[in-house]
C-alpha cells in the first residue's frame, strides 16, 4: 500500500495555531523547521544544511494537548506521521503545501527537558508482566534462566 | 549501508536507570513498552496485540534531560532510534536484549500536555525566514505571490 | 495510538520459508541480517557493529512475490513494517522471536541491480498529472510559471 | 540532531534521469508517486487520497544500479532518505523542491516480483553464526535450548 511515513526532530518555527471545525473536532497547526547537520569526513567537520519547513496538523486530544503544552517559537520538537505534499494553481496563483499529518508529537529531549501533565481521567496502570519480559539487571541484556 | 531506524509510540515499563560510565559520559536506560492496537474490519473493533519490549539507551545530554523530566512508570513516550538485537550463551544461559540507541526521546502528547524547560544556555534564536517559507493563513497551503 | 514502525536495509541470512495457513492465505518468513557500520571520527575509520537478526513475516501478494523474486542467501534487502517482539516460556524453555511484520519488501539497489516482473493482471496507468507536479527540468527545483 | 527520516512506498512518476556530476560522481533522480488509501470506518470502504510528488536522488554505486534496473513509468518502488524542501524565488518566479535523498531504494515487492543481479565483484558470504540466532522452526519463535 502506497505510504509516506515521517519522523522530524525540529524546532517550532511559529507559534502553534488552534482552532475547531466546524463538527467541532479540535485541530492544531504547528510550524515546524529542521536543520540537518552533516559531517564532512574531508573537513572533519559539522556543517548546517539548508533548513526545510513543514506544517504539522494535530487533531483532537493531540491538538488539546499540545495547545496546553504551550510550544513557542524555537522549541525543541520530534513528530512522527504522514507526509502530504500538494502543488496546484488557484486564483492564478500556484500553491504549495507540505504538511505532516502527525501520529503524534513531543519535545525533543535531546535539548531540554519537560514535565509531564497526565490527562485527568485515570490512565490505565501499565505494568511489564514479569513473565514475558523480565527486569534487566544491566542495560546491555537479559538473562534467562 | 545497513540501517534499523524505528520509531516507537508507547509507554515507560519501569522507572529509568541513570548512571554515568568510567570515562564520565552519563547514560539513561528507559524501558518502553508498546501495546499496537489493530482495526479489525469484520467485527469492526478494536483489539489489543501482544506488547513489546524495548530499552532505549540515552548519552550525553538526552541522558539528563530525560532524568531531568522525571518519567514516571506509565508515561507515555515516543522515541526514535537504532535497533539493537542479541541473542548470545553466556555462563551457561541464553541472554537476549532488545535495545534502541535513542536519537531522541519525547512525551507522546496525545496522551498528555508537557512543559519544556529549556536548559540554561542561550538557545538559537531560530527564525523562519519569510521568503523561503511564508506563514500559511491556513493549515492547508501556502500560497505563491 | 501506540507503534513500532522500522524501517531495515540488510541481507537475507537464509534462503525464505513459504507455505499457506489453514484458511488458504500464502506467507513467506525471510530471516533478515543487518550489520550497521559507524564513522569513528577519533580515528577516521569505519568499523562494523555486532550483526542483528529479524524474521521478516509476509502474506498474500507480497509472499507470493517474494517468493516468485527468489530471494538467496546473501541477497541484499530493504523492508518496512512493525515490529514485534516476543520473549515468553513454554514447555519448560524460554523462546524469544524478534519480528517485521512487513508492509513490504524490495532489494536494496545500493548493493545490485534488480529486474522487475509486472503481475499479470493489468497494472493501473499511472501517471504524474501536469497541474499538479509539473516534470522538472532539474534535479534541484520546480519552476512556477 | 535535527532530521527528517522518511520512508515512502509508491510508483515511478517519469522514466529516470541519469547523470554524471562535474567531477565524475553518477547521479539518478527518480520521480516517485504516492497515492496513500485510507479505510474510512463510517462507510466500511477505502477510498484513495491525493497523490504526493517527491523527486527521490541517487548517487554512486545507487544511481548506477537504478539505473541498471530499468524502472518504467508506473513501476512500483520503496525508498528510504533524508526529506529536503525548498522553497525560494529565483528570476522573479517561485521555486519550489521536495526531494528525498535516498539511503536506499528497491522495488514494492508487495505489487509485482523482481530477479537479483549481483554486482560483478564478489559479494561477501554473509552467514548468520548459529549461537547468536538459531534458525527459527516455526515464523513465530525462536527456542533457546
Amino acid at each position: 500500500m502506497n505510504e509516506a511515513l515521517i519522523t522530524v526532530t525540529g524546532w517550532v518555527a511559529d507559534d502553534p495555531r488552534h482552532g475547531t471545525t466546524a463538527s467541532g473536532t479540535p485541530y492544531l497547526a504547528l510550524r515546524v523547521g529542521c536543520t540537518p547537520r552533516r559531517y564532512d569526513r574531508r573537513t572533519a567537520q559539522w556543517h548546517d544544511e539548508p533548513s526545510l519547513f513543514l506544517t504539522v496538523n494535530c487533531w483532537r486530544a493531540l491538538a488539546d494537548n499540545v495547545r496546553a503544552s504551550r510550544f513557542r517559537r524555537g522549541h525543541p520538537v520530534v513528530v512522527t506521521g504522514r507526509l502530504r505534499i500538494r502543488q496546484y494553481e488557484r486564483d492564478g496563483q500556484w500553491r504549495f503545501s507540505a504538511e505532516v499529518e502527525a501520529l503524534t508529537v513531543g519535545h525533543d529531549l535531546s535539548r531540554g527537558a519537560a514535565t509531564f501533565h497526565p490527562p485527568d481521567r485515570a490512565a490505565p496502570d501499565h505494568h511489564e508482566p514479569r513473565e514475558t519480559a523480565p527486569t534487566t539487571s544491566t542495560p546491555e541484556e537479559t538473562t534467562t534462566p
